[in-house]
This record gives C-alpha cells, sequence and structure tokens, in this order.
C-alpha cells in the first residue's frame, strides 16, 4: 500500500501532485509563489476542500515571504490582497476562506513583521498535520457506521488528494476496511471532471481496496436494487442548520438515499462549518466553463450553438442528511445545534 | 431547419447516419446484408428503440434476400435463425423483437418463397413510414403538457435519430414549440455515450431550438431550483404494469420530479409495450462493455484495476409515470388497463 501525498512544502515551495494528469501520468506541479497557487486551485490541480485549505495556508505564507515588509501598514494590506485572491480562486469551499482568515489574524496580531513569514508557514505546517490527525478521528468515528457486508456508495474524490492526508469521506471507507470491514465499495465517475473515475479509482486501487466504478446516474439502480447499505460524501461548505454544499449530483444521492430508505452520512471537517450561513441557500455555488461539458481531452463532444450550464455543486438540504462525521463525532439533528456546538467546542474556542 | 434521416434504404442496402461519429463528423455506415445491421446495432452506429425496429424489419428483408430459397422449411429456418440474431443484438428494446417477429411471420404466412423478399421489404418500408406517422401523433398529443414558458428537461436521445424520423420525447418537445410555446429545453448529457451531448444537441441545433447542456447530475439542481415544470423522456420496453425500461438515469430523474413536484412523462409508440412481461422486473437490462466507463475516444480515464458496472438501462416503476403519450393518446394508472387498451386497441388487432 502506498501512502498518497498530494501536498509537499519544500522549504521554498509547494509541490503538488497535479490531479488534472491522473490517473494516466503522475506529475507535479511546483508552486514557487502565491499566484502559482491561484492558478493550481483554479485550474484543479489541487482540489477537494481541505486540501485548498491547506495550500491556501501556504499561498498566504509565500505571500508574506515575498511582499516587502519595510512598512508594517503597507505589507499587512498587500498581504490581505493576497489573501482575498487565494481565497476567491474558488467560491464555494469555505476551508479556503478559513486558512486565509487564519493566517491573516496571525499576521495582524504579531507586532514584529519580520517575523511574520516565519510564524506563518509554521502555522500552515501545523494545519497540514492537523488536516490529517482530523481526517483519521473522522475516519475513526465514521467507521462505525459502515457496514460490515453490503455496499457503500460514494461520490467524487475525497481522500488523500482532497486532503493532507488519509481523506474525509474516503478516509471513512478505509477506516471501515482497516478495521477488518468487507463490504462492497462503488464510486461515482462524477462528472464532468471526473474525480471518481480518474481519482478516487486510483486511491482506492493504490489502496488496495476492491472498488466498482459507475456511471453518475447508475447510482440510482445500484440504491434501487439494494446494493447499497450507506452513503457517504464529503463536503465544500456546511450551513448553520446543517445544509451540505458539495460537488454536483450529491443532492441527486440523498433523493436517491431516501426514497430508498439508505442511510446518507456527510463526512468532514469542522472547518468546513460556516455558521455565518443561516442555510445553503446563502453558499456561493461556483459555475464552471462550458468546456468542461463540451469537450474532452480537447476533443469537441458537443456541436458548436449549444447552451451549457456547469455548477459544479449542488446544496443538499438537511432533512436529507443522516449525520455528519466530524472530528468530534457524528453529528445529528437538530444540526442547528449540533454544528454550533461542534465548532465551539467543549473548548470554547470558537474559530 | 434541415430534416434529419437517419435511415435510408437504397433499394439494396440501408444507409445509416453513423451514430457513434456525430456531432464532430456526418459518416454513413452502410449496411449491404443483415449481419451489417447486427453489428452497427451492437457498436451503436443506430440506436433508439423505434429505430432498432425499423433497421431490424430492414435486416430480416435482407436476410430473406440473400438465404437461398429453394426449399421452404429450410429458408425459414434459416430466415427465423437471422431473426435471432438480429433481435439479440441489444436485449432490452423490445421493438427489435417486435419487428422481426412482424416479418417472420409474414414470411411463414406466405406460401409463395420466391414473393417472400419482396413482401418483407415493403413491408420494412411501411414499418418506416409508419414509425414517423405514430412520432408525430405522439408529438401532437404531447405538445399539450408541454409548458408554455418554464422549463422542459429530457434524458438521451430521443429525436429523428432514435427513430423513423420526428422522434418521440424529443418529438413532443418539439411538436411544442412547433405549436409556438416557448419554454427553456434542458437535456442531459448522457454517459457513458453521451447521447444528450452528442445527438440531441446536434438535433436541437439543426431544429433551431434553444437549449442547455448539463451533465446527468446537475438535473438534481435544475429540479430543485424551480427551473423545470415538466421532465419527459423515451422508453425501450414497457411492461404490462406501466414499469418502463429506458436510458440508466432515467429512474433517477423520475424520483427526483416526485420529490420535487414535477409531472414526469414517457413517450414511446405502443410498438414499445411489451404486455407478456407483468412487470419490470422481468425487462432484460443490457450491461455494456467496462471500457465505456474507463476511456474516452480511445483514451484511458480510470486506472487499470478497477471494477466497472455498466447497466446502460434502469427501470422506473408506474408509480413515477405520470403519463404515457402514445401514438393514440395519453395513457394514465391503472396502466395494466390503459396499456392492454392501447396495444389492443379500439381495432382489436392485438400486435
Amino acid at each position: 500500500m502506498t501512502e498518497v501525498q498530494a501536498i509537499e512544502w519544500t522549504g521554498r515551495k509547494l509541490r503538488l501532485l497535479d490531479q488534472t494528469k491522473l490517473p494516466v501520468e503522475t506529475a507535479v506541479f511546483e508552486a514557487g509563489q502565491y499566484r502559482d497557487v491561484v492558478r493550481a486551485v483554479k485550474d484543479m490541480r489541487v482540489r477537494g476542500a481541505p486540501a485548498l485549505g491547506v495550500v491556501a495556508a501556504y499561498g498566504v505564507a509565500m505571500a508574506a515571504r515575498d511582499i516587502p515588509r519595510d512598512e508594517r501598514s503597507s505589507f499587512l494590506t498587500r498581504l490581505e490582497e493576497a489573501g482575498r485572491e487565494i481565497e476567491s480562486a474558488r467560491p464555494t469551499a469555505v476551508n479556503m476562506t478559513w486558512a486565509v482568515r487564519r493566517l491573516l489574524d496571525l499576521a495582524e496580531a504579531e507586532s514584529d513583521v519580520s517575523a511574520v513569514p516565519g510564524r506563518l508557514l509554521d502555522e500552515a505546517r501545523a494545519m497540514q498535520e492537523e488536516d490529517e490527525e482530523v481526517n483519521r478521528r473522522i475516519g475513526g468515528f465514521g467507521s462505525e457506521i459502515v457496514p460490515d457486508g453490503g455496499g457503500v456508495l460514494t461520490h467524487c474524490n475525497t481522500g488523500a488528494l482532497a486532503t493532507a492526508g488519509y481523506g474525509t469521506a474516503l478516509g471513512v471507507i478505509r477506516a471501515g476496511w482497516e478495521k477488518g470491514k468487507r463490504f462492497q465499495v462503488f464510486h461515482t465517475e462524477t462528472r464532468p471532471f471526473l474525480q471518481g473515475a480518474r481519482l478516487t479509482a486510483w486511491e482506492l486501487v493504490q489502496l488496495g481496496i476492491p472498488s466498482t466504478l459507475i456511471v453518475d446516474s447508475s447510482a440510482g439502480v445500484l440504491l434501487n436494487q439494494g446494493e447499497v447499505s450507506c452513503v457517504v460524501v464529503g463536503a465544500d461548505r456546511i450551513a448553520a442548520n446543517g445544509d451540505v454544499a458539495n460537488k454536483v449530483g450529491t443532492y441527486t444521492l440523498a433523493v436517491l438515499s431516501k426514497e430508498n430508505g439508505v442511510p446518507f452520512y456527510v463526512a468532514a471537517p469542522t472547518s468546513t462549518v460556516d455558521l455565518s450561513l443561516p442555510s445553503g441557500a446563502e453558499i456561493p455555488i461556483e459555475e464552471r466553463r462550458a468546456e468542461e461539458v463540451t469537450s474532452f481531452g480537447g476533443v469537441r463532444t458537443a456541436p458548436e450553438g449549444i447552451g451549457v450550464r456547469n455548477p459544479s455543486f449542488d446544496v443538499t438540504p438537511h432533512r436529507y442528511v443522516g449525520g455528519i462525521i466530524t472530528e468530534v463525532g457524528i453529528l445529528k439533528e437538530p444540526y442547528t445545534e449540533s454544528l454550533a456546538r461542534a465548532v465551539t467546542g467543549p473548548r470554547g474556542d470558537e474559530r
């Protein structure tokens, strides 16, 4: 078994496993400054809400290193601008904003400007380690809901590639498997970017966990035929009431699960929770380029002259969500209470 | 506006608009004997239940022309074998069986063997004309349920390319448009074969009807946001109780429609009804090659070592079906009665 590492910090730059090239090619994209991070995120060389949080943190740290520090207030202004550029590279995942704000607050609090780059870099590294640790805890809690026998269905990619390591929803599957449970793993190809066919399939092959790839539309067949006993997906942003924004197709899986009496779980770190939004209606949904749908590998598949809608995410209302598996436990309805408690925590330190 | 003709009989052979090449290339596949028809169907150069019925008929007619006719019983035996080969090229659509049986019955009934090829060819031609006429009647009834304003969502390809002409579900959309109704047309890309992105988009561009292409998983977004006021799809086989086998993803659209209070219609000729099957559970579902899912245009997209399930169709239970639009009218629950009446007909001639 190979442990997949999507994000590596070399001391001067970020080395990212290029997720536009997998599984055909294992290439590395090097980001030497924060604008390279912005580009890598927009081009989806790195994706997945938790991974985006980590690379956003390194991006801010590189910006702090590269922005002239002779004048404190102009340094902070330019760092703030760089932060905004980074967090707006993709609008739906809240983890980028969460990470950028965490680092900017640190920079603001540090009176000695020359110490800022070092402190931010330490923080980015800590966040990377923390994310993997958080995911292992999610896996621990989630492994309880994974069946021994039966089938587990997941969507998109939520594994080591989508995080600093181990994964969220795929981490739950992995943790169940590592505990010795045996079940059939099904995963969707996840159009249009094929994160499931390209990335989840690749990770599962690396992990040695047998799995079956289906087109997104076949999920209904498996659910209706009783082959799936549990659905588990990730999240890009969770509103205060438990509404979940995640890869487009998630809402459909939630509705199919409800219709067929199959439990539907979301696995995500509490950094994905955005208590500032009362419901999913306020979550910004990224609309991506038409070419993702009308062509493949540069080859046109749809005719000229056709309109396209390409929302990258959808919102699943909380009433479909059977539980949200976080690093502090499996949260249940009423989510308004359980999420607030999980985020502000028994430690009382609101993030 | 160009009238699309997918199937053309030249007197000696069948010219098929090659649907594996559209929309990039308008190529013709020529079938000079029945085995070419079998191959064209297996390779999906021609697809769509009504179109499959028509080419199956021409296939049997060509077999009757080419099989030696010196001994009647051996001629009929070999013709029967050819018919079985043709109808088993794709198992789910009942129209092939329906067409093959219709021609074989004619051959059986004709005492003068030398007259069989001519009679079968006349019948195939009649069935081609009949199919287009049937579709125009389906369009006429269906145009009533199409909204003026709002949105109509369809799946796969059910237009002129899938039939002898005009189309079934896409014919309903077209008929509504031709009546002067204006509405937003949405259509799914329809993985894995992209019948929607490649063929439906191409037909709608030819027809000059503005339309929006989405990935299959985005249908949930549109339905949940109230942008779709009606869903209309085709059918490959309809059981006696109204359960509908159609392109994989249809069941999912039906469930999403129900969940969001949107009417869900099936448009199909009565030749698609199979009264011999009590329910959808008995409909054979074709499982196609894994490569349709794991590669694109010869380029591998999923890693080696991953399992694949690729059911080409699914079954939508009749309770989700708001109406079945046929050439004799829009059928409603109880389907066991309305379908039987439609098939045996006021003419009393059970088919």
